[in-house]
């Protein structure tokens, strides 16, 4: 079996370019005693890749040079050698952005067929674990919050939307452009939608979105819209840091907000967070979005890319705000 | 009875200049029933004040024009027409900035002989409280925690240092100047003071004073300081933001830290509070500071101005540099 895979060639400078990264094509073997065999169904992009793709120091060590990307995959497994596991069973690992490998049965963790495979790469995977973590645990929702969501069309973003509505909260999401913006209100229902590329003030959108102001922000971009939060913010408002996807490709530290004086007099919080560090809220969190899913309270927001080809195009798609919700390669289809 | 007091006449623009105010003199009347009449012994300035001279929103109101400027104050109760208050009695109250007054006796509150009367104004009032409630409960300190505090000579500033130094901690003071350098490290005796006025990269200099990082940051001054905390920040180091006197006269919002992304990906705590939401902490408190005094662990850190002409000599003496703890005005001698 053959596999082709996207290999980190040089430490991107600001935003990756094609010249970054090569395509190889590479010979899968047969699993030994203790190995399993996949093909990837589908792979995804997280933000978070742009810093592991860099060699500065952060909780997670950076990626090797000439070696295949990591990232999270669903896939199928052909072949076994480890009796946990039998051709057909579905499967996730940190081992995409390639179409096939063999690897240690430690490495893969069996999913249920419950949920659609891509779930497990979106609403019911570490993206949505991000979002149920930073939004009830580490902001704390209580009933009455107002919710203010950035990026709020984007993978995280769009989990976070969806929980907080479904919980009964008045929920503002700000994202860029038209289709965004429509999709925030038509699809995921949310009370008002900030479409930021067509604000001239942030902050003034969201006084007038947010009248009686905000308890809860759900932070993914930092910069102007961390700004508008905090002049926003009602006292004793609980900020989530879930990352500053404004600032991942900078090659100089960008604008930061010019008003952290509220948080003093407004007594705020803001808490940056890592999924990671959550990992003992898993079960109860997939329980939890099985079930709304089932309730038909949780849709996954995508972009799909078919390919590996298309793998980088999905990468920038995460930057370039063309794509909305989850960037997924499709990477074959489920065995017959 | 005549008083002289210092009376806010136009808000300032920027740092207060003397036509803003006027020393006006008025008779003090005798008390009647329920009221006490007040010689007041000292008076003292809170950066906080320079936020109620303007007129933005905020957690108090702000101050009146061509009225007399309220602040801390302690005297003695010169004639009662309240049982509770005799002659001679300590007296704290918010009526500050003037030699004398007569107010109804729920104006004012009795204070202990057990500490000089001006550390009601320092140490051991609403000053301490601020620092004592944001090291021990807002940022949690823990044992083990390196300490970081900036402007750590000011009035809130020392007193954190000193409360985290007799709890063993290694406490990193910033202040500006040698005098203020040396005042930490051989009066407090800080485990090292950087003087920031003398540093090209407070980061770097942060970073050789902590190289095992700090845990805890108390901030007095955002800004520059704060950016050196982000960087130097241990994995979940919380902050507890007191204020940011960087800021506070600017006729525009200033330099903000441009990493904070730091955050996210160290999962921080930063937290605002103001002393007046911790009210509860007060007596437990009183006890502490009153008992570290006792055991000569707790100093108060002063400037002294003498008589009430040098009231706005006092207030700049927050923002210029050159005043050192507690900013204070000798009004008058306790009677003999």
């Amino acid at each position: 079996m053959n596999s082709r895979e996207v290999r980190l060639e040089r430490r991107p400078q600001g935003a990756p370019v094609r010249e970054d990264f090569s395509i190889a094509q590479v010979a899968v073997p047969a699993p030994a005693a203790g190995e399993v065999q996949v093909r990837n169904l589908w792979m995804t992009m997280d933000p978070a890749m742009r810093g592991r793709m860099s060699d500065a120091r952060s909780y997670v060590p950076p990626l090797e040079l000439s070696r295949a990307m990591e990232g999270p995959a669903v896939g199928e497994v052909v072949a076994s050698g480890d009796p946990a596991f039998a051709p057909g069973d579905l499967v996730w690992s940190r081992l995409g952005w390639r179409e096939a490998f063999t690897a240690p049965a430690d490495r893969v963790q069996k999913r249920a067929r419950t949920l659609p495979p891509q779930a497990y790469l979106g609403f019911a995977g570490m993206t949505g674990l991000t979002a149920y973590v930073g939004l009830l645990h580490v902001a704390a929702l209580k009933p009455g919050d107002v919710v203010f969501v950035s990026a709020a069309s984007g993978g995280v973003g769009s989990v976070v939307c969806q929980i907080a509505k479904l919980k009964g909260h008045r929920v503002i999401g700000a994202a860029g452009g038209p289709r965004k913006s429509a999709f925030l209100t038509e699809v995921l229902k949310l009370d008002a939608a900030i479409d930021y590329k067509a604000e001239p003030s942030l902050t003034k959108a969201l006084a007038r979105a947010a009248p009686e102001g905000i308890d809860v922000y759900f932070d993914n971009v930092g910069g102007d819209h961390l700004q508008a939060a905090l002049s926003i913010a009602n006292p004793r408002a609980r900020f989530a840091l879930c990352g500053m996807i404004s600032q991942y490709n900078a090659t100089e530290p960008s604008a930061a907000p010019r008003n952290l004086t509220q948080a003093v007099t407004k007594e705020l919080r803001l808490e940056g967070f890592i999924a990671l560090s959550h990992l003992h809220h898993e079960a109860q969190f997939l329980a939890d979005v099985t079930a709304w899913h089932a309730a038909g309270q949780m849709v996954q927001a995508e972009t799909v890319y078919d390919g590996i080809d298309r793998a980088l195009d999905a990468f920038d798609g995460l930057f370039n705000g063309e794509g909305l919700g989850k960037m997924l390669v499709r990477l074959g289809d489920a065995a017959a």
